[in-house]
């Protein structure tokens, strides 16, 4: 999508050296548009443990460049031994978004087995290329699948649809176009009319840091609003639809995303509005079935909560928000159990948080 | 309580000068402590619109000392025009919490009844003085009451008992003890292990500021969230018990508090964490019944979302947190349906938030 009219992808080759990967920089954003360059594999891991990037979908592609970059340093270790040291190192990096693991995992497999291929940097590379090109093409497909809901609601309404969404699961974290934001993209281009509640998304405010950049620059309508505001306007029927990404879904359709999703899911049940997860299936652990129990939920540093960033004038300033004494905690998701999802907007199409109507649409991934 | 071991209330009588009203300027916590002089009723309007003081019991008592501060001044005026267009006045700082407008009605009701009467002013004085010792014993009554449901869950789980609370509900919203804050005061002074978890509470951080200021100085353990965080936590069973206060109650049991209350409410009631509202009847509107259709919820300055206060070292610093051209919307409370309310905690007793028990415990209130 575009940042002051010209357009951008989150992840591209150095024009001129593909031997370095750049991203945008996202800690910056909107304060400053930086681009930083990853040349090693610990690059790409302090870009995704920092949240240079971050997003399921943008993580899981950086991790694939990771390894790239990993091999393009082999020099004369062992194969074998050196890749999967990496691949291990850098699915530490986070816990919760799968994505990193899988796209590890498959890289780590495509390098094994070709190790006494002498084309192997090459397929690497283009690997990480086409798993780069699909995750853009799988949101194109759920912004088309997502459109329809859009488009009901306002031939329904016959006015402005205004969508609620959480956190930043726009093009800034996927490759482009987004998963929750898809939709709202080609509704935009489509002529219909869509204003988004961007919840701002304490502690990292992704949503007033991010989101409200990213549907700026393409002139979407927006209002960014505190994370305990939702209730509030979805009681007064100022809330048509929810739309949010997801990091990890399980098998059974509930969705890991950021922290506070859960609280807008509840909220949405009780004044019966439609709660979707729009989400590439590269985010679904076709292994796991009770989210509560079995995603790993990351605690990140309290320094998040207890200090902000924010601009004086055309400067960058941090402050410290909280009395000296006071511990504060710091967990980076939560569940949402697919009883309060609606639906899951995925590459094939929207279907029910269920098992059953999961592997309806991705019969390949269960053994039945 | 106390700050810094000495015990204060949030607002008294100037030592030797009985005309002046003074309170702790609660815009500066915890980055400073200052107290401000109400000489008039301007200054009393001007610390409750701009939230120098705030919480319901303490925007009641500071307008009934602004009503004794506006006879002050009377002079050579008409006392009922001049009086009944200072009350007015007094009563368009906020419009969400009743005890502004309780409080200055019956300021307002025993100075005209009193307009022939040469003590007057005294009776007036004396009206606000007793108002405010009302409260205090309304905050000591509410800890005692909540004090049995803290210890219950105790004596039934043998560890620290985890409470979670939203916005600021404590002291310094009250005279003293407050009134979700009173049952941990008073279970703390009888030993009982409790853990407070505080919500941040955006966009003014009620929480994060005063909250968590007024915990630390009575050695209370607490650890301060994001808004976002409840729902994880209940989930994984770290909330034993959640006690907010209110802003205003219906005859019926709705509770208008603090914007965010409600997301916490469904999230207890989702996780059968039992949840209660803290309020002196001062707080409880009898009038009305639909707290969603009933209760004006104010709108306040965007700038408190697009901005925010905090140290740099040890000067203090506004920053800017959103994008240039992104609007925002600041609601400041919303609606708890009684039917999330496991009970009412007054200074009357614990109830079931519902018409029949709010009778049983103020008959008097009702034509019944």
């Amino acid at each position: 999508m575009r940042i002051q009219g010209k357009h951008y992808q989150t992840i591209w080759l150095k024009e001129n050296d593909p031997k370095i990967v750049q991203v945008i920089d996202q800690r910056k954003l909107p304060f400053r548009f930086e681009v930083m360059d990853l040349k090693t594999i610990e690059d790409a891991f302090f870009a995704i443990k920092e949240m240079v990037v971050r997003g399921a979908p943008l993580i899981g592609i950086t991790a694939a460049y990771g390894m790239y970059l990993a091999l393009l340093k082999l020099s004369d270790k062992n194969l074998t031994q050196y890749i999967k040291q990496k691949a291990e190192y850098l699915k530490s990096a986070r816990p919760t978004a799968v994505n990193l693991a899988f796209a590890v995992d498959k890289m780590l497999e495509l390098t094994l087995k070709g190790k006494n291929d002498s084309l192997l940097v090459d397929k690497v590379f283009q690997k990480a290329h086409s798993l780069k090109e699909s995750e853009i093409q799988f949101s194109e497909k759920i912004g088309d699948f997502g459109l329809e809901i859009i488009e009901n609601i306002y031939r329904k309404k016959k006015r402005v649809v205004n969508i609620l969404t959480h956190c930043n699961a726009g093009w800034l974290a996927c490759i482009d176009w987004g998963t929750a934001t898809a939709p709202i993209y080609k509704a935009h281009l489509k002529g219909i009319p869509v204003h988004v509640w961007v919840d701002e998304t304490r502690p990292r405010n992704q949503g007033a840091r991010l989101t409200a950049f990213e549907l700026g620059e393409e002139g979407i309508p927006h209002t960014i609003i505190p994370d305990n505001t939702g209730g509030h306007l979805m009681q007064h029927g100022k809330v048509d639809l929810v739309i949010v990404g997801s990091d990890r879904t399980t098998a059974s359709g509930d969705v890991a995303n950021k922290i506070g999703t859960y609280l807008k899911a509840l909220a949405a049940n009780d004044n019966n509005i439609p709660f979707y997860a729009a989400l590439p299936s590269s985010t679904i652990d076709w292994k796991i079935n009770d989210g509560i129990a079995e995603i790993p939920i990351e605690e990140r540093d309290g320094s998040e909560v207890s200090e902000i960033e924010g601009w004086v004038g055309s400067t960058i300033q941090k402050v410290h928000l909280t009395p000296e004494n006071s511990p504060v905690a710091n967990y980076g998701f939560d569940i949402t159990p697919s009883r309060l999802v609606t639906g899951l907007i995925t590459e094939r199409g929207i279907c029910p948080a269920t098992k059953n109507d999961i592997i309806k649409l991705f019969p390949e991934k269960f053994d039945v």
